[in-house]
């Protein structure tokens, strides 16, 4: 049997249908346990964790042998293609082992070094699927198949901020954050990688984080920009190697925003 | 045509159904408009809500009509046969009107002025209902149905916290918050009422807010209690009216937190 030749779109699809099978039987089980790899805080790392990179390597594998991949959980395997597939199998481990149903799958690919040109974000539990590539962002879930578009620009004093923050960053990345969050009308915490998708789902305005890795928001930045966002780092530049995160629906409060936040780049 | 006799149970399935179908098409709609009923601060109220609490008293005047209703958009509604329901058709408006979906529809019934013997917690997108009372505690949504049971006892330094914080209380409030959060292993922010759904189902140990209403813990209060765990004021007596709450797994980890909290009552 030979396989058809899949889209990376395709082939996308198909990691994060593996990877919710595979992630699924571990979410909300009693018997969950959380190993401590971060000695000096709380960073769980779950056996679901480690399977769905697993199971998504297994289907780059078969599908797209050539490329390289850098996981979270398994580090760097390198390729011959140019092609580089970046994947975090479960952002939002704290949430996930909480129950909540915002952490999400986020798989990326794109031209190595450069940045994404496709990104997926998916929750398993909701059974909801954004993704956005040059052919536009959609998203899959309980209410169907949507198209994705930003909001249209509006005042920084009636947008809806979203962070991790208070938990994560150092005093100065918080210092950013709060210059930002002073003036939005309405900020909300703790939703993960779900923020994003609600940022590029025209919801929110914007989204700030600090100390990202790059599988933390190579996927994300992929749908938002597929969706009409801008995604940079808190000078204005890329950010596909992750650090400091400014995620905004439109070039006027991405702006607006990057005044404030600027000060505190670094 | 005759009604058949619905239980309390069945009767708070057809309002959670009833909001539910209300509700959802306003749900992440992009002409959506939200009041500002809080002069001083951001408390939008959209047409879901109020039209969702239309919903549920046109249930009950069917199928209850002796009985009481205190709703959070339309008040009082005086009743004679003893039995109060408490309704809140959307906890969590600011969730709500940023797309998150951990906002729910809270329904109570109990004797008036006693607190709730029966309590339900409703997510209309995740499609997932949580209710509990002396029958048991059940959760019914994308996993099945499976029946709730709080986590046994764990030392306070192993618990997961949730609250609102910081985005409400007064200073006071917050200082017993953080009394209870700087000793816990982990603090998770924004998840409005699902939080105690996510204590009911034995993911967390412990949920701590202030400045509740009546209509914001009766339901959650039940569901908790009727799957195992303790809910007071931060004194350990009665909350049903509202105010500080401390919503607890088991007995054990709500004396922890209750002996921090204390001091910070009233």
């Amino acid at each position: 049997m030979t396989d058809q030749p899949l889209s990376d779109l395709d082939v996308a699809h198909a990691m994060a249908d593996a990877a919710r099978a595979v992630i699924l039987p571990y979410f909300r089980a009693h018997d969950l346990s959380a190993d401590n790899k971060d000695a000096a805080g709380f960073d769980p790392v779950t056996q679901a964790d480690r399977a769905a990179e697993e199971a998504m390597r297994a289907v780059l594998a078969r599908h797209r042998p050539q490329d390289g991949i850098w996981g979270e959980e398994f580090g760097q395997s390198r390729g011959d293609s140019g092609r580089l597939w970046v994947l975090d199998p479960i952002d939002g481990t704290r949430g996930f082992i909480s129950g909540t149903p915002t952490w999400g799958v986020l798989i990326a690919v794109g031209p190595e070094g450069q940045g994404p040109d496709l990104g997926m974000i998916d929750q398993p539990y909701i059974q909801e699927r954004f993704w956005g590539n040059a052919g536009g962002a959609f998203c899959r879930g309980p209410a169907g198949l949507s198209r994705l578009q930003t909001r249209a620009a509006r005042d920084l004093g009636a947008a809806i901020l979203f962070t991790t923050f208070p938990e994560v960053g150092r005093s100065q990345d918080r210092a950013g954050f709060e210059a930002v969050g002073n003036a939005v009308q309405l900020v909300r915490y703790g939703m993960d990688c779900y923020a994003y998708a609600l940022l590029a789902a025209g919801q929110i305005d914007l989204v700030i984080e600090a100390g990202l890795n790059a599988y933390d928001i190579q996927g994300p930045l992929a749908v938002i920009e597929a969706a009409g966002g801008i995604v940079t780092d808190w000078r204005g530049g890329a950010v596909h190697q992750g650090g400091q995160v400014l995620a905004a629906a439109n070039a006027d409060i991405h702006a607006s925003a990057l005044k404030r936040l600027s000060p505190f780049a670094g």
